[in-house]
């Protein structure tokens, strides 16, 4: 049910607290997280104490940073106890990687001693690892349960689990098996762990690279990937959720350095104007200065372009079509490479790819741009400088396009950043050389 | 386990049967198929036949198109059958889009009438429709069933189900509740569905986008969603895999517009050299002809540069850098819009943002190249001329970048296409008719 928002405000401030109750009781908590968003202070802690017990802490886990603090302060140390207890870990360490130090503390003391120290465990791990996106709550096994035991245990415990749908069977800690809960619904009662398990087992270790967790769970559909310490002990799960929240994360961040931006954490809008131009202008200014060496090689060029001015009129036509096939290539290397399509070993089998492609490119823009120039100026021979020009730029462009995201890769940074904007700058330099170049050789005006 | 490939293929080619049978037993069905991946014709048959019964139609649906179409034509009548009967029906139907013709008749001569009409009803769905993503397999109950009751149920059907995380409550075929496993596993034996079922249900009809099925998994983290009809009837589920699935092309989408390429379904070395050309061909052919625009325009302004030849040197920084503004905005907006942050109702708001954001940026950069064009032709003036020049460029050029991609969206117009290469052009436009007439304007020598 889609809840208008001006309505339950309206409610709200009207203390229709019985009809409010009501609303909340049927949406989901998502729902509730969303049409709760733009409350603030009391109004807010006052929707909050209307939501049904069991679903308040997964509204909270939904809200944003800046609602989750203000709750923070005004909760009792009753209510905060509550909450604490009812999230999620990987949510609780979300939720304190956010908070100022003196929330941060607060929570620190309402939770037990056991949890504090989990808790901080996983705030000590890398960001972006497997470690600091797992939950610590799964259940396990041992190999002798038997499946109706493992239904009993399931029953008692499960509702506390993040997940249920994978349990793992562990000995000594280590994980020796995986069964899931379609085995257990579908198995007969007596049937022990040991038998059904499956052995050949995805893991990662807690300082697995997130995006290697997303590619684990996209090649092998997977509903759960359990992770393991240095020492190959069991430490926590990443559940499917949290792997699509860190797949469409990695996509904006690459989108972002793919157009010269440094990556915000926060959304467009909640990003300040100063933080937008912060994550903006490094780039540029290293943009404009090397584009600025360019702009000193045509000035090289001068006596070119004053015996033929005409010349000057095609420099933005072949800088763009340079720019453009070569953004072309760097954009589908990249994301071949993100897909762990495309790899270092196959930068050869790449660029003899880029050079037949751009080979068939060059040749129909330059007949295009042959006409045209025909047509225009009945020119030939102009024609033949910017056809050749053309062509070479291309085969520049794109051979550039497709090595630079690889070489990146094999240094180990990150590809998307050698994308459009840095490609553009350099192939720009080289279209101007090799069309002066071409045109000295073939114009006898120069 | 990871096989060696050429370890597995020396064992096929030296016909060590029970070897590979024995390595093929302990692998899973998605390395399988990356095993056989390089395998053709009679090897890949022969290989195919050695796959434990239980794991081939698992190892089937994860291969490529050419290998599936190898296998089709090179099975018998009785192994085609037996494929097909443990495919499930969305994988089905995968392959029947990816087949030549004559293979899809054939197919559809091997299974049962009921099947065949179920599988003639999912291909007539629009691409990219839920109906073309979903499948037909789910487990459905009655309000009145109890959870004993239910878990019988699953029990015996649900190993041919592809989820049974999530249980559909249907009255006359009519969705009226959702029943998680987790309840089954954690409720009380007598209670029934009607008690526990969530009534307030996320469902999607089969025409629906699957842009926007993507969007509600990733909301309420779902593992399953329901799609229901044009009259409301249950048909089918989408599950949390295949929802990742199409997550993951619609992003390679994405970044193959914003690079001004028409998106490939195939991979990047999938793709053939003339496709990957024809993908390419039509965006450069009109970017180019529009930047011949931006050409014949500095030609109108040859009087000015011949006057001052040093401003042709700026040409390329003042492009560069009004085309990289431009990027960087029109790749936040439109990735903000794919994330459904940005809304076309937010086009001020964003406008102003942008204006804001151009102000710092264009100052910043104005007085970094004020100072390098001081250093270097100590001429005040061109400082000013240029600095102008540059802040008008950005402003201009961020809020095209933002005000595009919005306006796509309002007319249903993809606005991944209006991205970089198309602003980048429109902006060269714009930056040298800004430049000329601040130059005219400034200085005494125009």
């Amino acid at each position: 049910m889609d809840m208008d928002r001006e309505i339950f405000e309206g409610l709200l401030s009207a203390r229709e607290f019985k009809a409010v109750r009501s609303i909340l009781n049927v949406m989901n908590a998502v729902d509730i997280a969303v049409l709760l968003s733009e409350l603030e202070d009391k109004e807010l802690v006052l929707a909050f104490r209307l939501i049904p017990k069991d679903k308040a802490a997964d509204v909270f886990a939904n809200m944003d940073g800046n609602q989750q603090s203000d709750l923070v302060e005004m909760f009792t140390e009753r209510e905060l106890k509550v909450i604490l207890d009812e999230l999620f870990m990987d949510d609780t360490v979300d939720l304190l990687e956010d908070l100022p130090a003196n929330l941060v503390t607060r929570i620190l003391e309402a939770v037990d001693p056991e949890k504090r120290n989990k808790i901080n465990v996983l705030l000590n791990y890398p960001d972006d690892s497997a470690g600091s996106i797992m939950t610590t709550e799964y259940v396990d096994l041992r190999k002798h349960t038997t499946v109706a035991q493992a239904l009993m245990h399931i029953k008692r415990v499960g509702i506390h689990k993040e997940t249920i749908y994978t349990c793992y069977i562990l000995e000594h800690r280590r994980l020796v098996g995986i069964v899931t809960a379609k085995d257990l619904l579908t198995m007969d009662d007596d049937i022990t762990m040991e038998e059904i398990m499956e052995t050949e087992i995805k893991s990662v270790s807690t300082h697995t690279d997130q995006e290697e967790v997303v590619q684990l769970f996209r090649k092998y559909d997977l509903l759960a990937l359990p992770v393991v310490d240095a020492d190959n002990l069991m430490v926590g799960i990443v559940t499917v959720d949290d792997a699509i929240d860190v797949m469409v994360d990695e996509v904006t961040e690459d989108i972002s350095k793919m157009a010269a931006v440094n990556p915000s954490e926060e959304s467009y809008f909640d990003t300040s104007v100063f933080q937008h131009a912060k994550n903006r202008v490094p780039w540029l200014l290293f943009l404009m200065l090397s584009s600025t060496v360019t702009g000193i090689l045509i000035t090289n060029y001068e006596k070119a372009f004053e015996a033929v001015p005409l010349l000057v009129s095609f420099i933005p036509m072949l800088m763009g079509t340079g720019g453009n096939c070569g953004s072309q290539s760097s954009a589908l290397i990249i994301r071949g490479i993100a897909l762990d399509e495309i790899h270092f070993k196959d930068i050869f089998r790449a660029m003899f790819k880029e050079f037949r492609v751009s080979i068939v490119v060059g040749v129909i823009l330059a007949i295009a741009n042959g006409i045209r120039i025909l047509i225009m100026y009945q020119d030939p021979l102009i024609a033949v400088v910017v056809g050749c020009s053309l062509i070479v730029t291309i085969i520049i462009s794109k051979l550039i396009g497709c090595v630079l995201p690889l070489l990146a890769q094999k240094i180990n940074i990150d590809p998307a950043i050698v994308s459009a904007p840095i490609i553009s700058t350099l192939v720009d330099t080289c279209s101007i050389l090799v069309f002066f170049n071409i045109a000295t050789m073939i114009l006898p005006q120069l």
